[in-house]
């Protein structure tokens, strides 16, 4: 083992970038990764615009049209889709603090919307950090549907070790902080 | 053949619906078009929600949250997509009054997302509907790139008898208004 000039080895956590050093959220980890398999000719997938409604418009003469009432709307779709390896790819994205991911993160229609795309072929699932343990699960559309599902079920979140047993964690790095194409070949391809 | 009481015969252009009376646009149309291929579980596709640049957002008390400063962005990729028979779908879709189809009227950025689209396999196309002509028309994506990119064409536009001659027309009825996808069975099932 080759030590460092003062004879101390660098502890490995020294390295490991924490979360919150990172300085970025799970949106722009993913607009950076997205961008990434564009760039590399990997993949062709974007984030959905949020939708907004519209209620009033001016229009100054010369210059550009500005929307001076909206509101936001509710996503009737998942926030992320498009194309890779000629499959269509259909995921939603969350981050979650504490130690449970509250099931009302993800809205009833989205969950129909996973569902309905899973049942058409695409490759259906939900992305989901946990902030405090600086872990990014991949979590498939069809196990997290039955959770929704179960009716015997009383639970308000899922627990931190339901992911943690039952789901790949997507790896970090740098230029590609959230590679869950990775986790894709090795389930379908 | 059975006449009218009154012994004339109906006129066949009477019984057609001018696209003026059908007093709907084609974005309207589409919608139509794919809540109805949502219903009966052929396939999900959705258009995406206009992108919108925030520059002010309002939080008044106990309502909801009012953008006050607002521009319309253009659109990055094209506005359609999804997933049909497992596989990805990405198209645009233009209307045009006039005898010719304009350039101009799809940005160089969506030219560039209908090729990268297409090269990871998904099913690209254009669907160009020609008001005065009262047709609309099937575009393979390979077909309006080249036109695009061929360096030696001069024109600004693309005449109404290269659509006519080159692409299939897409067949309309009141329930199913735009049935791109029986054209894609054709071509690509």
């Amino acid at each position: 083992m080759i030590n460092y000039p003062n004879g101390k080895k660098q502890k490995l956590n020294e390295s490991k970038i924490s979360s919150a050093n990172r300085g970025m959220n799970l949106e722009n980890d993913l607009n950076k990764t997205n961008q990434y398999y564009l760039d590399f000719n990997i993949a062709n997938i974007h984030k959905k615009p949020t939708p907004i409604q519209i209620v009033h418009v001016d229009y100054p003469k010369r210059s550009a049209a500005k929307i001076t009432e909206a509101y936001f709307k509710l996503q009737s779709t998942t926030d992320y889709n498009g194309v890779y390896k000629s499959c269509a790819i259909d995921f939603e994205a969350k981050e979650c603090r504490g130690k449970s991911f509250p099931l009302n993160s993800i809205h009833k229609h989205q969950i129909e919307h996973l569902k309905n795309v899973l049942q058409h072929g695409a490759i259906t699932f939900v992305i989901i950090r946990f902030i405090n343990y600086d872990k990014t699960f991949f979590v498939l559309a069809k196990d997290i549907i039955k959770f929704y599902e179960n009716k015997e079920n009383t639970r308000k979140s899922i627990p931190f070790s339901w992911f943690d047993e039952k789901c790949r964690v997507i790896p970090y790095n740098l230029i590609n902080p959230v590679n869950y194409l990775k986790i894709v070949d090795e389930l379908y391809f």
